[in-house]
């Protein structure tokens, strides 16, 4: 394990030296023997599909089929290509003084450890990212997808071995690694060393796991508590759209309603309507006292139970509560909520920019549906992940780089160079469309 | 402790709605209290030196005191005042679709941990950092230093509590907590609940204790190893300059040079002048054999010890060794150094370049000394502290936030909306400086 995690470094050190050009060919390589082995992995996938035939959900079986998503697959591979380099990006350029210059670009974080389940493509999208942004990466995928997973990995495997040697020089056919036992995974979460980054993309106790046992930063978040807050000054229409677009368009998403807080001088009139078209789309409410009053009676309305506000159902239920402020709505959120992805509906511009201002998640929407948080749907192209953490960079990492001409920091300050000259800081920002250097 | 956590979380919570003019009056108010509290905190500290004289270094001693250095503490809160307001700014705008716009803004972190060691002004620096960025802050001081950094607190406490309503709703004078002990900081440790980074400056292995004991995101760096890396195409006067300025202009920094690379083919006839000119400067050099034999005999001259590569010395010594190849430099100084800061002294553009992409640092330097590795010198106002990690964000971190106009994610594909209108994303960059919307 611990080889497999020094290769990835170097192969991380190669990396940092390819260009977009470079990159985009071994995607364009990875493209062409994905279209040549397709049989033979939709044939190791068939393996999967009957092993796992008597013991796996409807739900899981399905996202393991690779039949109906290689076309998809592929085309996954050339939006890749089409992705802007995201390294060598300048985001900050400032004259310090002449021939003394400093620049902020970005560049790859390192080596990715990455771990998801069932769905057996993520091998070819992820590494298709980290191709693309420059970083070298270990993907370790469920046990029920292993034949799959063999398959896609030596499809991309071969496809970089048969780059000529100017590209394998700076993307080696190790960039792209897979392992597959639980054991590996623990010996590689050890490999603080090595390892840069984990995202673990799956259920909230394997992040959870992951997350107690590394000293790795990791990307990721265990829970996707979102909830739409209907204020006192919403729009009808639009909180009907919102809320059950929210809930039902996807129900086992991370960005998919669990709450809806709803402003009691509009609870009496909009709630009843709101219910109505929730259950008129089989949807379970946990309503509070208060909400529960104001609802008619139903099969499906259920009194909130002591952890309704702290459950993520992805399913069909939602847990709705009246609040008697903006105020309680942030506070409630803040607390129980998981910062991933909360949304106002109110005509109120103020009111809406107090919300998202004070609302202390990853997203805060005014009047759209929380399942708009998406990588896709930002225009981001793939999406590797959605990430609750604070600080860590959104994007590749910048790192600083001066330019100089052989200055002394003694020259700055009392007693100057070794002629007496004292320098002083010029300071001056340099637009970053004036920036003509090239940063790969 | 829990409940000063837990305070800071509040004021956290309050502080997101602060604007810069709040902000720069709350500033303003902290510099007009520390005047008129002059005289009462050069008491306080005075009990610090005398209590201290006889147990600590001259060094430490001196960075205690805090009679000289009152001005220029001052001067540093107008400097905060006059910095751009870091939250607030747009770094990604994108119309997704009419009346659908992602915009990403900066935004506080939330409550901030800060251990630092003797140097009581950093008790302003950091308060009023943490104000201008939004942040509430948790400050642990040094004990050597304890009566100056209460006084220094009282006064910010009481400058906060002297301002109007309209600020105080916003900037509590909650958002400023000093605690003291180390108990104090194990319990804070955690409480991940409230805290959201935790900022250590000081000792190695205090660096290595926080990060041992949380799971708070930590920012900072236990080891400044720093290198100069003299390559074949070196001018010898920008060497000469680079390389002495890097390790004497204050040898106890972590931007201090601890190593001397050099390329075998201009080390017969630059090393000798190199060590000539460090010699002057009383640097003792640690040398590698192949180095060892090109420099004449000097009291000041060593052999290489088996950890001298990987040791910061903090002093004037230096570690030197002769490299068969920049890329055997890139290499050494990506398996020893700290991926902190280095440098290469070169006339050759490519050979630069290389390096800069490939030696895996904070910064990478070109033809300038390490040592202006340093927020005051990038032209960042004060700094809160280097850091080496490569996935957190350098500045306030982005958040995404969508304005809608009652969008539901379904519309947005097969079968539309109500009216079965199918949505597609426009995904159309705004030009930042076409962005009027105001974030603050």
């Amino acid at each position: 394990m611990e080889k497999i995690a020094q290769r990835a470094r170097l192969a991380s050190n190669a990396l940092q030296c390819a260009t977009n050009d470079h990159k985009n060919s071994a995607l364009r390589a990875i493209y062409d023997q994905l279209v040549k082995d397709r049989v033979a992995i939709l044939a190791e996938n068939e393996k999967d599909l009957i092993a796992n035939k008597d013991t796996l959900s409807q739900a899981i079986f399905n996202r393991l089929s690779l039949e109906k998503k290689f076309d998809e697959m592929l085309l996954g591979v050339l939006d890749v290509i089409k992705l802007d380099d995201p390294t060598a990006k300048c985001s900050l350029a400032r004259k310090l003084d002449e021939n003394l210059e400093l620049y902020r670009v970005s560049c790859p974080v390192g080596v990715l450890l990455i771990i998801f389940e069932a769905r057996p493509e993520v091998v070819v999208q992820i590494s298709c990212l980290a191709i693309k942004s420059g970083n070298a990466v270990i993907l370790k995928g469920g046990k029920e997808a292993h034949n799959s997973n063999v398959a896609l990995f030596g499809t991309i495997y071969k496809a970089l071995s048969s780059l000529d040697t100017s590209a394998t020089s700076v993307i080696p056919p190790t960039s792209v690694n897979l392992v597959s036992s639980r054991e590996d995974i623990s010996t590689l979460l050890k490999l603080d060393k090595y390892i840069d980054l984990v995202i673990p993309r799956g259920s909230k106790s394997l992040v959870q796991h992951v997350q107690e046992s590394t000293r790795i930063p990791v990307l990721g978040h265990a829970d996707g508590i979102c909830s739409v807050y209907v204020d006192e000054l919403a729009d009808a229409k639009k909180a009907l759209s919102i809320v059950v677009d929210s809930k039902i368009n996807y129900p086992a998403a991370c960005n998919a309603a669990e709450k809806l807080l709803i402003h009691k001088k509009v609870a009496p009139t909009l709630l009843p309507l709101l219910a109505t078209a929730l259950f008129n789309k089989n949807v379970t409410l946990f309503a509070d006292p208060e909400a529960f009053k104001l609802i008619e009676k139903n099969n499906l309305l259920k009194p909130a139970l002591s952890d309704s506000f702290e459950t993520e159902y992805l399913d069909l239920s939602l847990a709705v509560k009246v609040v008697d402020s903006l105020t309680e709505a942030v506070q409630h959120i803040n607390e129980f909520g998981s910062h991933h992805t909360d949304s106002i509906v109110t005509e109120d511009k103020d009111r809406a920019e107090q919300f998202m201002k004070q609302v202390d998640s990853a997203g805060v929407f005014w009047n759209a549906s929380t399942r708009f948080a998406d990588g896709f749907r930002y225009g981001f192209g793939a999406e590797i992940g959605v990430s609750t953490n604070k600080t860590h960079a959104r994007g590749p990492v910048g790192l600083e780089g001066i330019y100089g001409n052989g200055q002394a920091v003694g020259w700055y300050g009392k007693g100057g160079d070794e002629n007496g000259k004292v320098f002083n800081f010029k300071h001056e920002d340099i637009p970053l469309e004036k920036v003509t250097k090239k940063f790969n």
